[in-house]
């Protein structure tokens, strides 16, 4: 559990033993790890670089044939789609948060307001600990279950501490959250509530991360969700993809506005609609997939509008905090995929996140946080620079909940009227 | 619009005539508004009082035959049930939240720790503004679109203020929200970043209350959720009721406890379970249903251990707000729902509420608000005291959501440990 790269005995196997220990079917239809850059193989274990070349590894399956109405008897969260991830058939008896089949929203209000025809927002502020990290933690934990980890743990600032301590609490399993000693104290609640576990490093977010990067390659037993297990953790992604295309009648929209961190979710929502495409759930046809970031930590976006093939990190200055990773991991595959679809990458300013955040509240009652206003301002720039096709079908995901990103918005709106207890000065008001 | 009592001229119809100007199937199967003490029914429209004998009026119906297989074929939101909701058989295509088909998850961790066989949470936090609220305020949305109202609008505190700006944004209605003006910034901004007409009232709940009130009978056109459009508004409390049977596997649980407040959500449930057993949806088997106050504010649970038949109000001093109603409308209808099935009302202080936070968080990773702290509190002081049968499926409900109400606990967790960003730092705390 200790290894973060595939041991080198595991040369080029072609079909790559489990690890020693595994029941069978621990991790469903996936059949290895496989490097996304040269293809070599290693077995499914908490591996995340390519023994030969370091380049990050991703599950690969042999996925039987899956039909609508097998996916449609699921339950309504993730495991409906257990045949696509890699987690065991039993997965709904062990228990996790069961995130996910969130709401796809038909936003009429907010396509009106840019002069789109069709829209919808994808809203996973109402996942259990209310964003999509919950999708993520939720696979993960599956691995780290079947991995035999001791220890479920996490470096991170907010949501994904969030998730990682509560899905902790209800497996059962010891967990620890490593965060910022200067992170601000409703966040920090928001994760000591579930875990006694909860460590505060002197440092900023790379500190932390560097200090979870050591502990993963010197402990036994520990499963850290986006370190050792990210391969795992990185398909619950994939999920968001599955559920835009069954709630919109089993079909592909036409565009999608992802918002871009690490850029491994915007990833993971075109690997989906490939694998639909593949099994015969949807309809082959094409799809541009746009990506999301705010200027002041816009590397993908930057390099996309260079024409650049390689992404230079950034030291991030943004309110979008969940959005601010600085080399994004997967950011030349976010490049790769925009590009070949006919998308693009944005990106807005702090000051658009802010009024993105209030669009999508008035226009269609839903709360985000501000990487939901980046993902808003963004399409509102897209259409606005002709760069998105508002005749055709597009959908927006949002990412978390605005309430745990208050202060984006709170000086920027408040009572109409403040008034005595009267009807007299209610009519007074204006408002009558 | 204005009518808050039925008029008078409509005496006893045997089948009320329609408020005119409602088009075929307002309502669906909703067939009048039926007083619940005497038992007078008035024609569907804006009305809460009977105008016989000023009881409160609740919505009847004439219900055709439903079976397990439609409900299943809708959609995973309360509009699965609308055959048994005072709505049309289109609503899911009038823009609205959304709310419901929330997770029904087993608690077998809480189950351990307090000594149950068989516990399930009923977990409301995860709606469309994180309370069980949004369900109510669909159905009072509904109403108001039907009655041609101009207006959508509420006296609030909180949960309620967030459930009617949100939905009122989606339906593209013009919405107030009345709120005391001395609410904390961080619940002002949780509404007003959805409209633009929030009123800051001079005063405590009781005044913005009056205040409505006052509105509802003046003002032509304006559908106050709780106050003129209430029988509506309640009857969407009925899904958790649905919700809990169905996710059950399409039988009854033998113990629930649900908080009180005005008690109209115990009401209903008790209401949704005698319709399913009438439809033969669910088998006919004993339950017994428990209500839950905070100390602070226990008007019922006091009526319910002295054996009165009336409640007497009282002066909320509790830090769970959101159940701080000291003269709780259907407090006699809880009082005659607990007796009747065997159950009780039980209450639980402060510092009990906060422990009942921290003890879900931690058993099972869900971060509920004060009102589920009560709940959770409540559950263990029934098992402790022998009222409830530690043997017997027993559901508790969370209606709500922790990053409402994080000061209850923000001082009680935190960080294990704060350190230097080294693995030796790490490994000198123990927690290796």
């Amino acid at each position: 559990m200790s290894a973060v790269v595939a041991e080198q005995g595991s040369t080029t196997p072609s079909t790559p033993e489990a690890v020693a220990g595994l029941r069978p079917g621990a991790f469903g239809n996936a059949t290895a790890l496989s490097c996304r850059e040269c293809g070599h193989q290693v077995a499914l274990g908490p591996f995340y670089a390519c023994p030969e070349c370091f380049g990050p590894l991703e599950v690969a399956y042999d996925f039987p044939a899956v039909t609508r109405e097998q996916i449609a008897a699921g339950p309504a969260n993730i495991w409906r789609y257990k045949a696509l991830l890699p987690v065991p058939t039993d997965i709904e008896q062990s228990p996790n948060t069961e995130p996910g089949f969130t709401r796809l929203l038909k936003a009429d209000n907010l396509a009106r307001e840019l002069g789109l025809t069709n829209l919808w927002v994808k809203d996973d502020s109402t996942n259990p600990t209310n964003s999509f990290k919950d999708r993520v933690v939720a696979c993960a934990l599956s691995a780290a279950r079947e991995l035999h980890a001791k220890v479920f743990a996490c470096p991170s600032t907010g949501n994904l501490a969030n998730a990682v301590a509560a899905a902790g609490a209800r497996a059962g399993i010891k967990t620890v959250v490593f965060i910022p000693a200067d992170l601000e104290k409703p966040k920090q609640v928001n994760s000591a509530v579930y875990t006694d576990s909860l460590v505060a490093v002197n440092g900023n977010y790379d500190d932390v991360n560097r200090l979870a990067s050591e502990i993963a390659g010197e402990e036994e037993g520990w499963a850290f969700v986006n370190v050792n297990v990210r391969p795992f953790y990185a398909e619950g992604s994939k999920t968001l993809g599955y559920e835009i295309a069954e709630q919109l009648g089993w079909r592909l929209p036409d565009q999608v506005v992802i918002p871009v961190a690490s850029g491994s979710q915007l990833t993971k929502v075109d690997k989906a609609f490939q694998e639909l495409i593949t099994l015969g759930l949807v309809e082959d046809k094409p799809y541009r997939i746009f990506g999301a970031q705010a200027t002041g930590c816009s590397p993908v976006s930057a390099a996309f509008k260079d024409g650049h093939q390689v992404v230079r990190p950034v030291r991030p200055n943004t309110i979008a905090k969940s959005l601010a990773i600085g080399n994004p991991a997967d950011g030349v595959y976010v490049l790769d995929i925009c590009r070949r679809t006919g998308g693009a990458v944005e990106d807005v300013t702090d000051d658009e996140v802010r009024e993105g955040i209030l669009l999508l509240a008035r226009t269609e009652g839903i709360f985000t946080e501000t990487a939901g206003g980046t993902t808003t301002g963004v399409l509102k720039k897209l259409v606005e620079t002709g760069q998105l096709d508002p005749t055709l079908d597009t959908v927006i995901i949002n990412t978390g909940m605005g309430l745990k990103t208050l202060d984006a918005v709170a000086d920027s709106v408040g009572p109409a009227a403040t008034i005595d207890p009267s009807y007299a000065a209610f009519t007074a008001t204006g408002l009558a």
